[in-house]
């Protein structure tokens, strides 16, 4: 299908728009790797039908601008490790992709801060920062090919957000492109700026559609200091929850991570092998705290849990070996799932006060519908967002039913993973009219020709 | 003034579609009081035409599509302690007024968070987290009189931005009612929601000119420890930025505050009466340190700090009545400015590294058309948040002059204080042509009518 596509007359309009740029920043069809045609979620249906590849902001604004004009479909590509389909070229769509927009300048030490194309990844980031002595405060898993771009367009989340927040948190200025080509913002290191709203709080989690995010100020911290981490067993979410309110309040440190483990899964994970420092129970708890906290004051919280009935059993890591071998522990939650026959994920927030009546009712929903399903759940319980997994042939029913409780309990469809194509037309279960209102009307305004990510976000 | 437009008919049309709500809902022309004709600023003009004291959102929904119908402006009315013009009414404008929204629930131990009504004042909200064992992280000295809507509304900054960040970092949900009474948002304790674009981000620093802030859920953090704190005297701003980066990177704890006071300021604080406890330098530090910093590892810093000429002389809180000492210099820049002749204050935001090429060029600008001029500044630079006074009976010449070098720098007009009417005007100086265009497409996409907060922010 794109072979055919390449030819149409607005494609080599384009092409010919373009002609005097260098051979890298276009990739016409048969030099493009399959890599163009999915993101992490797999599902390639076609490639592009071109891909641009600019070296610079000037270069996106004379690609976006020939697009507009052209009324050409862009689907916008960072590092492709998304989870809902949202890089994932549709039939026809020309990508954009930040690929070779890869400069990091030095670190700022005064303000503490540092600029990056769209195209540099993650890791690289954390490692300038820790090179000068500071840190970045989000981490995910695919650090090494995730992109500063894709996780300001998508408001990446990951481990330590109870403690330093989703993306939006750590950017202190973007440059973004529009989708006919005008240039806005800066990525001056400029911390407080209240010269009226405060626009590039558009494009963060906006995943693409609003606009092209080019470049980007982001804020960096302290280095971290060694932390102070356990893991325990509780009987229940219900105690999981209040064990989590005592450690706000009480522990000597402040939350650097709260995750937990349900048993159906955690049973997977010991039985592929994994051995458990505890005995297993409902749900199992994985906390960090910051460093500095004392552990004899640790350890008199977590026996004053234990008493309460918070925890039935609980670990603290005395080294450094050992609080790899609990995180080792989370981070197997991944291969127990792909082990799963067909496992489906939904990414979800909650408050945390709804969290036990969303997941008996979701439960009950899909149990009374099929029968005997496997469910299975972990995640970042202290800021709400829990993994919900199921094993299962019907996605659709199954999503119907999830969300439907979901919307029920007030939560989100994507507390991190956004919404793509996948989720888009679930978004009506989660705002309201005036809502929607308002985001076609940004649409409108700021891609007034639809060309930027069509047929996502927006159902 | 007022007492004629109290008499127009679109005025009385309000009143009677209003007629059924209880008797405080309205306040009409004599029962006024001065106070709703100003804000901190203190430009009386005129009383509004009437004041609209809404009880609850439905309400504001209820007024506000009265308005929008009938074409009245409305100007927007927190606790008026804001700085910058924008609550004071203009001829013929309606306020409505949020001081009898002052519900405040109870602290939600488990995901940190509280849900405060628009009216229910910053100390109110920080004397809930504190009686929970946590704490909310803005700070400012209207603390008494300022409202979460109006903090929320403005992004209220104040003294711990360098570590925690302004009021849009604590806003976890919001609830807004657009120009045409339509509510969107929620107040649930959703940490995480990446379900689309975050409406919420618009209303958050906008003032109040593109929807009606009624309902916040705030994030509270955990309760502060003793700080370390110390004040020292440094040979000029250059020093004072490095000083800054050295900290950064090998303080034993997280910044919490790094001000400065100059010397012609620091001298009129000390000639009123309060005693340097170092010998005074060209700039003032005062640093404050997160709890956990070792004593003697700081100490080591300072030291070196001393060596490398970053700082003359420092002096290390040892008490918490010492560290309350060394706070009342820094407290005592607002009556040392208030007692100059005619001081005409601005509230600029820098790249940290254009801070002295800014104060070069402005002071440059500003002797060469006004020899003798009087020019102090203190404030926030761990934050590139200067309080740039100028004693001047030439208030109009002064703000070109500075506004143009910051402007020249990449510098923000507002810092903290917000637009307001004051500084409008001034607003193209620093957004190009796509981002005026942008927000006066949102101003028209939000309040199509122009009846929110009319002439402020937007030029």
């Amino acid at each position: 299908m794109s072979d055919t596509l390449t030819d149409l007359p607005a494609i080599a309009a384009l092409r010919a728009r373009l002609a005097d740029l260098p051979g890298p920043a276009l990739l016409a069809a048969g030099a493009i790797g399959a890599g163009h045609g999915h993101d992490e979620t797999g599902n390639l249906e076609c490639l592009p039908a071109l891909v641009l590849r600019p070296s610079c902001t000037e270069e996106v604004s004379r690609m976006l601008a020939a697009c507009h004009d052209l009324d050409l479909k862009v689907v916008v590509q960072g590092g492709r490790t998304g989870l809902s389909n949202g890089a994932t070229p549709r039939a026809g769509e020309v990508a954009l992709s930040l690929d070779r927009m890869t400069r990091l300048d030095p670190v700022d030490p005064v303000s503490g801060s540092i600029v990056a194309e769209a195209g540099v990844s993650l890791q690289r980031v954390q490692e300038a920062a820790e090179a000068a002595g500071l840190s970045f405060g989000v981490d995910i898993g695919a650090r090494g090919t995730a992109t500063v771009g894709g996780i300001c367009a998508t408001n990446a989340g990951g481990l330590n957000v109870i403690r330093h927040g989703m993306t939006r948190a750590h950017v202190i200025s973007l440059e973004v492109v529009l989708a006919d080509g005008r240039v806005m913002g800066h990525t001056r290191s400029l911390a407080k700026d209240n010269s009226g709203p405060d626009l590039k709080q558009l494009f963060i989690g906006s995943e693409g559609i609003l606009g092209v995010i080019t470049r980007v100020c982001l804020a960096l911290r302290p280095a971290p200091g060694p932390a102070a981490t356990f893991f325990g067993s509780a009987p229940g979410i219900a105690a999981a929850r209040a064990l989590l309110a005592r450690l706000r309040r009480d522990a000597p440190a402040a939350l650097l991570a709260f995750e937990i483990i349900d048993r159906p899964l955690f049973d997977r994970i010991t039985t592929a092998g994994h051995v458990s420092p505890i005995a297993p129970g409902a749900v199992q708890v994985l906390v960090e705290l910051e460093e500095g906290a004392d552990p004899d004051h640790l350890g008199a919280v977590l026996m004053e849990a234990i008493e309460a009935g918070e925890l039935e059993d609980a670990t603290l890591a005395a080294s450094g070996s050992q609080r790899a071998a609990l995180w080792a522990l989370r981070e197997a939650c991944a291969e127990a799932v792909f082990s799963l026959t067909a496992p489906v994920g939904f990414d979800i927030g909650l408050p945390t006060a709804a969290m036990e009546a969303f997941l008996h009712d979701a439960r009950t929903g899909l149990e009374a519908a099929l029968p005997g399903i496997g469910i299975y759940v972990f995640g970042h319980l202290g800021d709400g967002n829990l993994h919900y997994i199921v094993d299962t042939d019907q996605p659709d029913t199954v999503a119907q039913i999830v969300f439907g409780a979901l919307a029920a309990h007030g939560g989100a469809i994507s507390a991190e993973h956004g919404l793509g194509r996948e989720k888009a037309k679930y978004l009506p279960l989660v705002r309201n009219a005036a809502e929607l209102d308002v985001l076609r009307g940004l649409k409108q305004l700021l891609d007034p020709r639809g060309i930027l990510n069509p047929g996502r976000v927006l159902p």
